[in-house]
């Protein structure tokens, strides 16, 4: 029996640390204020707890059916109540724009409802996220007429939406594409084969609205000759367009979620946005998925935690090291008084606070980004953002992933089994570190465009920040250990980072040896920034400052250190791994 | 469709690298030359891929089936024939004396042909593992009568093995067991529950013959009232034995492998050894078991990348980042050329070779502690394997299940699917870093048992491994590299083991807060020497030079340096852990 209690206060803690009043503040976010925030988490968590979570186990067992006669995909019972509960409460458009249907919510709150949603059904949630993101597409680029007609039917979840880039021949270089479009009237007839479409075909929705990348007849080759269109799977008129399910992957985790074939043949698309501009919209669509996949880890992070912690706290085996810990007139004492259970625990749940600080972080200079009234505050938030999207992508999955192992470690063989928790999220939550775009490809991302922008003017802004927040530390004795341990982490990030662009210059393939192990020691300083941040709010404010303290320290003291292992890496010559000979492999 | 090329060059390189001469020149092992080791090695290659790995992916499938009516477990259909050539070609008994039927052949080759039956099948290898396992138990504590009635029957297969000792409360803590034995005339009456009993029930052998650890009426509390009795499934009298499989355990892996509920209502049993000196037969088999387990990193890191490398050499996608690289006339590269995938498969073949080495290694001590004339030479011996055993067991597996993890990642989407072949071993492995003791037992026994075992005498036998291994090194240029860098951890490893023996002396919860990551730290410093004796070798003998030296260059260069984020966590105050208020996790 799978149970989940959202960490309501834990939120409200960190947007106050995040400077959620500044996002509130902001024109179209004046009716969320704090307290409004608070009932909207609050109701999210129920939802997440009472309606998707009871049907998660569900999903992992019945996984989905594809009828080969239909095409039609039969999804797990009790979906459809988590379904029609997340559209009747204003999930699929909460942050969309009201003018067409949408909730109007910061895309703060958006973010938080979902590390909510996912860990209470990640299969399901995928759905509305998915639509989510369509909808932003949409929103940007989409013609008048396509947002009338299809935004409040996708906000409402009425219908639903997907993103089709992949082709058997064609997924982390999507310029190897090849679905054609061509012209017809005032609109395209589409042809080609796109896998791995997460809720590409099922009975939820009325409709459901592909996004689908494509080639116009001419078009350059790579991903310059790239177009979006919307593909419908029941036109207008209500006929069946010409996109259909031809298969489903069968997969070690998300089985509740359809990963789908779909296959074109002259179905009917029409272009959103300028034709060969397509991965415009696309990168729309990318960033928020990217930051909500590196939220997975975050959500499976959480939940997996509570389960350990439950069984920590029942579990009895063995006696305390310390004499003074043992429980009189028992056998054994419970394991969470063992410090190995407790390291794993803390490892769990400060790096998880330190990433949901970090997705809140991100969220709320999205929202500052597209509607602060200064424009240089706009653009200090963007700059962030695109910094922080592929460690929150790439680390947030690969710490993600290691804390939910951690957590099933807590557990023993109860951890191993169904009967037990966590095996499932860790079977989940392993796809997020290579689908939208593989953890390597975060980290191409992050140093050999994010890092190489405007002559390294995202780094500074992001280092500007947490200089700020060591100063802010220095002061306070309780956080000033803090503080020296930053300070000392960025410097050597400074120079790693220094010392590896010069090493490229000479060596192209520098680059991709060293980018993973550089993102992870990136990962450990943000994570250090996020938790310092929220060490000096507990300060400042007198709130949970025993906790947030405590996990703090075990973070600076016992899992930062790690990066003295990944710097070491960076250090050394990298040519074992490029000029290793291939037969010898 | 899984494949699997046993790895016999490296394994008979590596045979020679650690010293099998001397094993083949031991008494009882003089017909198991090098040449005869081939064959034999050859012929367990052949069984693995041809015989057991067929029925792989059936028994994850299909799974086991209980019968509630009659108790009986259905077993995976191949399993059968997989089962009857691993008995026919003599597997149950191979290192078994000869007294009774067994092979006779050394346990080094019974390491070896165990890691090829694990990659080839690892749930169906788990039952003559078992088996295994009893075999020594009684051969070191049987009667002779009960020698002569159990060993001929379990050496042939004709009859399997297990081991009983969790119990629904008594896991990591066996002392807290409660399964009673009372005497019988000349035999005991057992009843209680055992869980977690790996091949408890089944219809492959015509008997089980479960090893059951009990307590005797009146015994003393905890470890040292446990005594060990034969149960087997069907009494001399061909009459159904009081044990009974009451349940299956449902898991994330291991599907093809029944780990049952067994229920001794009245079930009659035979003493094994002394009464209320259980623990000293269960620990004859927890070594085996231990060394087994560690290597089951090994086996399945070994088929993890052989599928990941021959995904990386078909997969085209991107070009290469040096423009040398290029293949030209085509759209992409294979990934191989890619930085990032080989960082990964070295990551994994490096450490996948140095714990094969680590297990022969052992293995070649086991074998010289038992049967060296010299007895100075059967203590060292003896200290080295009792030293390796926990590191082999814990970080065999940890490494083992990054390593599958990093061959997934090399496949991408693919590496995800069940039609992939990797997303099994990643579910298969992960138990082996709970069950034979959890990997955190392990580094207790390591830091709080072995390092303090005849004042520190075992960690000073390695110690001149090590050094030996430099000396070798340090006269050849392309060795007199690596000597140094692992001269330089052994150094800070001397160091930081003292440091911990002088904070624990102060506070006894240092240890159990350190010793996971300790464990992880020597688990490198080992990977290093016994990738250092293996590149010694390559160059001595002129034997693999070009592929040794690279992978060895790539271990010291970019893997060995983990070690440093080990150390600086380990330098860092431990408190944080053990005074981190309980109300707060």
């Amino acid at each position: 029996m799978q149970h989940y209690t959202a960490p309501i206060d834990d939120m409200m803690f960190q947007l106050s640390a995040f400077g959620y009043d500044e996002v509130s503040k902001l024109e179209p976010f004046e009716a969320f204020d704090l307290e409004t925030a608070r009932m909207f988490l609050e109701q999210t968590g129920t939802l997440a707890s009472e309606v998707l979570l009871p049907s998660n186990r569900d999903g992992d067992k019945e996984g989905t059916q594809w009828d080969p006669q239909t095409g039609e995909v039969t999804i797990a019972s009790g979906y459809e109540a988590g379904h029609k509960a997340l559209a009747e409460n204003g999930y699929y458009g909460l942050t969309a724009d009201m003018e067409h249907g949408g909730g109007g919510a910061p895309i703060t709150l958006g973010t938080l409802s979902k590390e909510m949603l996912m860990s209470g059904n990640k299969s399901l949630s995928m759905c509305p996220g998915l639509t989510n993101g369509l909808i932003e597409a949409l929103e940007a680029f989409g013609s008048d007429e396509q947002k009338e007609m299809y935004l409040p039917k996708l906000a409402s979840g009425e219908w639903t939406g997907t993103m089709c880039l992949t082709e058997p021949h064609s997924g982390t270089d999507l310029g190897l594409l090849s679905t054609t479009a061509e012209e017809h009237g005032d609109h395209y007839k589409l042809s080609g084969t796109k896998i791995w479409i997460t809720w590409g075909e099922h009975g939820l929705s009325e409709n459901i609205i592909h996004l689908v990348l494509a080639r116009l007849p001419g078009a350059p080759a790579g991903i310059k000759g790239i177009s979006t269109f919307i593909v419908p799977k029941f036109l207008p008129d209500g006929s069946r367009n010409g996109i259909a399910c031809t298969g489903l992957e069968h997969k070690m985790g998300i089985h509740g979620s359809p990963t789908c074939v779909m296959s074109l043949e002259g179905a009917e698309g029409w272009l959103v946005g300028e034709p060969n501009k397509g991965m415009r919209t696309m990168f729309i669509m990318m960033n928020a998925a990217r930051l909500f996949t590196g939220l997975e880890g975050v959500s499976l992070g959480e939940i997996a935690y509570q389960a350990a912690l439950s069984f920590a706290k029942e579990r009895r085996q063995s006696r305390a090291m310390a004499r003074s810990k043992r429980e009189e007139g028992q056998a054994a004492d419970t394991i969470l008084v063992h410090p190995d259970v407790r390291r794993m625990l803390l490892d769990v749940k400060s790096t998880t606070h330190a990433l949901r600080g970090l997705s809140i972080f991100i969220s709320a200079n999205i929202d500052l980004s597209t509607h602060h009234p200064d424009e240089a505050v706009r653009q200090d938030a963007d700059d962030l953002v695109a910094l922080m999207i592929p460690i929150m992508k790439a680390y947030g999955t690969e710490r993600g992933f290691k804390n939910v192992s951690d957590a099933m470690q807590v557990c023993g063989g109860m951890g191993y089994t169904t009967d037990g928790e966590i095996e499932q999220y860790l079977r989940d939550l392993r796809i997020a570190m290579i689908y939208e775009g593989t953890n390597h490809i975060q980290a191409l991302d992050l140093v050999g465009r994010k890092l190489a922008l405007h002559d390294g003017r995202l780094y500074r802004v992001f280092g500007k920040r947490v200089r700020d927040a060591i100063a802010a530390a220095q002061g306070n004795e309780a956080t000033a250990p803090f503080a020296a341990k930053l300070g000392e982490a960025l410097r050597d990030l400074d120079q790693v980072t220094m010392a590896l662009g010069k090493r490229a210059a000479g060596d192209p393939e520098v680059m991709g040896a060293s980018a993973s192990t550089y993102l992870t020691a990136f990962g450990l300083v943000v994570c250090g920034f996020s938790l310092l941040t929220q060490a000096n709010h507990a300060v400042s404010s007198g709130t949970d400052e025993r906790a947030k303290l405590g996990l703090t320290r075990h973070f600076f003291n016992r899992v930062l250190p790690e990066i003295e292992g990944h710097f070491a890496i960076l250090a050394s010559p990298h040519e074992s791994i490029t000029q290793f000979d291939d037969a010898d492999f």
